[in-house]
């Protein structure tokens, strides 16, 4: 790969509004004309479409459909917290590969993998995450935090995706206690976190997310259809994976902030508007623990509180519910 | 290496009381009387004593100074929890290695080495673990343990460190909250326990655990001399690992079951016996607070109590206390 790819990537993606000549991409890089000419005529066979016109020059049109590592650095590079990001084609689970990576590296980075031939979601459930239709990744938070606050950690996140999810397509993205995000009853992206630390306080958080963005039913399997949506299909516009990564990563960040430096009670009122489970009756599995009832609050620890059918109260640190 | 030579070991050890014909072991293990010559000759080399006499047979007088894995797996064979071992005699410690192997395995095991050359305390301090002086080990226990018991576990630990000590070798093995043992005044050991897990509960705990057993005070580095000790330089007599160990093991499961079905306030009677801090000031470091006082009592959550020179009463979490 040409070593100066990730700089003409980067000003032609900065450039998109106009035309940048071979020559002036030549000197403001101090290379020569033929190292630009092959660059972009490598990264035009990598998927990049640019328009390349003689005595124009270049304009980036699109992207290509697999993730490239250069354009998500230039994404993430507008990170405050993420400064290191590991670009895969295929891993068995980004989870699999950021715990690996935690053993050597105390600093907050990202895992991306274009496919996951293992992805798996809470209980060990297999998460179907193949080929370009979604965003697969683990972002690993790197801070000593008291171990009390983690149980809340899944409520803020949750609702930094379900912001993005609003803002970036419109689609009414909705959470489900404690850590999926759903439209119109049917989940688009559902999230697991790990923790590692010390006895007195964790150190590492490492979360993997999964969401559905362009994925149409038939993509899903027999097993999840009228179960799983995506955002694409509940929009019917197809969502750029760029600028949803870069959206999310700021409505993450943002979130793990208010985290580190407030309580759940914060949230709260907020986080309850944007939960679909409240005023209808669902089945709380928790172990074996089986309920049916209304939930009816979330104390400041993060528990459900449910209300079963014959009045009972039932407190959930993280059950499962049918929906 | 014999493929029969961790059997051989099994039967000389279980038989140090008499001597073994080469015909008794071969017949026993359904295997040629040269064979079993030639292991046994192996195991000489590698360090066994065994007195080989002619028409009476081999009797194993003691075991080679290095760790042996065959005899660790007859030591931990007899644990009911732990079921598999890993012995070294070189890493960079135990605790590193136990946590790349819990990656992929998520059943209790043990990590022992004979030297590390980067062993680790709290705070990051460097811990000297060179040679056959002492016990080098992580212990990773696998189970479902709500988040906020953990702040308890180093006391139940430190407590079963400090019982075996005393029963082990008759030292007065006291314990110095959160978790090292002292033997007057002079610290013989030190833990560090890491966690990983989830959002809501811990799934593992890797306790990484040193023990001074045999070190004469020359063998400490400089910075060291006059704080450290070892269990024989206290009491004259040279400890034998093998039942060390083996005592260690029963004394720690044990006190990892009264841990997860019992809470601190069970024990905290026997181990405020056994700690050393009460009735003297000290000076209490954490993070950037500083308190010279006393300690007087533990919390359930296993926070201690100190009352200041003033008389303000201060608490931590996991102070570092100057002795």
């Amino acid at each position: 790969m040409s070593k100066y790819r990730s700089q003409i990537v980067e000003l032609l993606h900065h450039n998109q509004h106009q035309y940048l000549s071979g020559q002036k991409i030549a000197e403001q890089l101090m290379i020569s004309r033929t190292a630009v000419w092959k660059t972009i005529e490598q990264m035009k066979q990598q998927g990049f479409i640019i328009d390349s016109i003689q005595n124009k020059g270049h304009k980036l049109k699109s992207y290509p459909a697999e993730w490239d590592a250069d354009i998500i650095q230039l994404v993430t590079r507008q990170s405050a917290y993420f400064k290191q990001q590991y670009v895969f084609k295929e891993v068995t689970s980004t989870q699999a590969v950021a715990k690996e990576k935690v053993l050597d590296n105390d600093r907050p980075f990202i895992v991306i993998s274009e496919v996951q031939t293992a992805g798996k979601g809470r209980f060990n459930r297999q998460w179907d995450s193949q080929g370009d239709k979604g965003l697969w990744m683990s972002l690993v938070f790197s801070d000593e935090i008291p171990l009390y606050k983690i149980t809340t950690f899944n409520l803020f996140i949750s609702l930094a995706v379900a912001r993005t999810i609003r803002s970036v397509s419109g689609a009414k993205a909705e959470v489900k206690w404690p850590n999926d995000i759903y439209i119109n009853d049917y989940k688009c992206c559902g999230f697991l976190t790990e923790i590692s630390g010390h006895a007195n306080a964790i150190q590492q958080i490492i979360c993997g997310i999964g969401i559905n963005l362009n994925h149409q039913q038939a993509d899903f399997p027999a097993e999840l259809q009228h179960k799983a949506t995506s955002i694409k299909e509940m929009t019917g516009e197809t969502v750029d994976r760029y600028a949803f990564l870069d959206s999310l990563l700021s409505e993450i960040e943002h979130a793990y902030q208010q985290f580190l430096t407030h309580d759940f009670s914060d949230i709260k009122a907020e986080y309850k508007m944007y939960s679909n489970i409240w005023n209808r009756s669902l089945q709380y599995t928790e172990g074996t623990r089986k309920v049916t009832g209304q939930a009816v609050d979330i104390l400041d620890d993060g528990r459900l509180v449910v209300r079963d059918e014959a009045g009972s109260i039932h407190h959930f640190i993280s059950a499962d519910i049918e929906i």
